[in-house]
């Protein structure tokens, strides 16, 4: 018997736009009807010469590979048309034709607020980022975000830290984590919520493709919080592709001698709500998040949970020092690896316990 | 001959609004017609028995101790109506009558900026006031504030350090300096721009005379800038009465933890405009003060000045040490004054050399 999902991994390695998806639909009936055509019709239908080639000689190869990876009960294809497809994004321009998920599909479907920002930002917007999301995640709330260093992986761990939900929507195929450094964290995530993937497996971190993604992190809130963000960034974008989807746009004030305040600030005059606390956010959109919170109030694991094991933080503290000590010299020293390394020394970073210094090093504060 | 004060002096101490002398100008012809009106034609056109009574019955002690004040150079009353009357204070409801001015009466014709917030901010919000006030100062803006502690004594020396003018509008009598800890502050005023108030002379610092000056601090400006402020304050008030008369509203954004902030994102979220850059006032302002920035031009002296004799600077530094140190303590080591010590140590304090302490001790920075 061929596999349900076969039809749909041909489309989305032709990438098949959902639009032409509809088209197609009918014209032909369904999906695998679709997959079946011979050339001539799908070109008379208006279908690129490409994506014609790409539906009617797919790469078996990697469509098996597919098939293979959602064999693992946490590994999903969420397409176009399903139940488990969120609402979100029947909602937005250009919404994805199939999601690949690593976790718990649930996740998509709680009441969401993304939380983006810059990937160096300073020690208070790292806090700022994870105690928004950790008060935002006791509520309920899925915190979304996109796995880069700094801000984003901040707001995954705050969520994670209130045994809330988070999501994260990857620039890369669902397999790849990037960056590499975020991989310890990328796990506990499809343990605690879901990390997603428009993009075939195996795919590189594009440069074009984080700006496509970002469409998925701002389409699936009910808003966007940006906690620090350069005057030209990324954020900014997300932010105004936020507002285009008709969602909440929030943004945290923060000096004027802050030059990472100055994004938010743009934010603001443009309109964006200025955000003083998690109750301001909350206020804005518990009357938008409605039926969405009472799923949510059922799954949510409301207990605060350890995210690891306590044995590897009594080794980490014991190599830690007031000297600063490179990343690598810890990872010699504790025997744990780099990736747990990181996302430990993220959290300890979030308590103020560590100092994150230039070089990838590392010290005890005070 | 009597002097031409004598008769705007009695209508000034019977609190005479200038609705109300518009009213007995278009019955009697001018201001000394009015005050040998007898008693019932001016209670018949509609004027209470007291200030009936104020105006039939002078108080001769204090109108000669004001006549007796204004034989001094720097000392003037501009009356409604006068050509040194501000042409600003003609467009606001409840038109101060007449001022008492103790400086330089041109000071009032300058196209202006009020800078005002809190008596007790941070380190960061007086070296904002400070700069903001110094850089406005240097393009020919007055600038305007209620002397003070904090903020608005902040404000008025930046201007004195760019060789600019300033203005500050007392809630007492003219001669009379609140608080005291700004005697010196004032004396500068008066020698560099202009300390102004429409109180009888010897008044006391009365409650309601507070919010009352501050519609003459908005009302001059072309705008007001809040620089830190908590979330009710007089600075609030202040900022809506300038939105009220017209002016605009600037407000300087901070941390979310800074409760002096909170003021300030109120006044944003409410409208007031986020201000990162002291050209960012002068972008909205230079188009409002057209013609005004031409006299100023003429007349701002636009050197630097030193605006204390660099001795008493040596005196203090020798005193100071890193220990805190009380204000009397240092008054007896130094030999300088209160006011002099308070003046020169805020002064200090903007330029990072001095930290000021509780308990009104200080103590050199670093």
């Amino acid at each position: 018997m061929q596999s349900p999902h076969r039809s749909w991994l041909v489309l989305a390695h032709a990438y098949l736009r959902v639009a032409e998806l509809q088209t197609l639909l009918d014209l032909y009936g369904t999906v695998d009807d679709i997959v079946c055509q011979p050339r001539s019709p799908l070109l008379a239908s208006g279908l690129s010469a490409e994506k014609c080639d790409a539906i009617g000689s797919p790469d078996q190869k990697a469509i098996n590979a597919a098939l293979d990876w959602l064999e693992h009960d946490q590994h999903h294809l969420v397409a176009w048309g399903d139940d488990a497809y969120p609402e979100m994004f029947t909602q937005i321009p250009g919404p994805p034709l199939a999601l690949y998920v690593n976790g718990h599909v649930e996740a998509l479907h709680l009441p969401a607020l993304a939380i983006i920002g810059s990937r160096n930002p300073t020690q208070g917007g790292l806090r700022n980022a994870h105690d928004f999301a950790k008060h935002l995640a006791g509520q309920g709330f899925a915190i979304v975000s996109g796995l880069a260093q700094g801000i984003d992986a901040a707001a995954h761990q705050g969520a994670l830290d209130a045994g809330g939900q988070t999501v994260a929507f990857l620039g890369t195929g669902i397999d790849r984590v990037y960056p590499a450094v975020n991989r310890q964290l990328a796990h506990t995530i499809t343990e605690r919520g879901a990390l997603v993937s428009e993009y075939p497996l195996g795919a590189p971190p594009e440069r074009w493709h984080f700006p496509e993604r970002n469409r998925l992190i701002s389409g699936l809130g009910l808003g966007t919080l940006v906690v620090e963000a350069a005057r030209r960034s990324g954020s900014l974008i997300t932010a105004r592709l936020a507002a285009e989807q008709g969602r909440e746009v929030f943004a945290l004030p923060g000096s004027i001698h802050n030059a990472l305040a100055r994004g938010c600030h743009k934010l603001i005059r443009q309109g964006a709500k200025l955000v003083e606390t998690a109750d301001d956010i909350l206020s804005e959109l518990r009357p938008l998040a409605g039926h969405m919170l009472e799923i949510a109030d059922e799954s949510v694991v409301k207990e605060s949970m350890s995210p690891e094991p306590d044995d590897d933080y009594t080794e980490l503290r014991k190599v830690l020092s007031h000297d600063p000590t490179s990343i690598d010299d810890l990872e010699k020293q504790s025997g744990l690896t780099i990736e747990q390394l990181s996302s430990m020394l993220l959290i300890l970073e979030l308590h103020g316990e560590v100092e994150s210094l230039s070089g990838g090093r590392y010290a005890l504060t005070g």
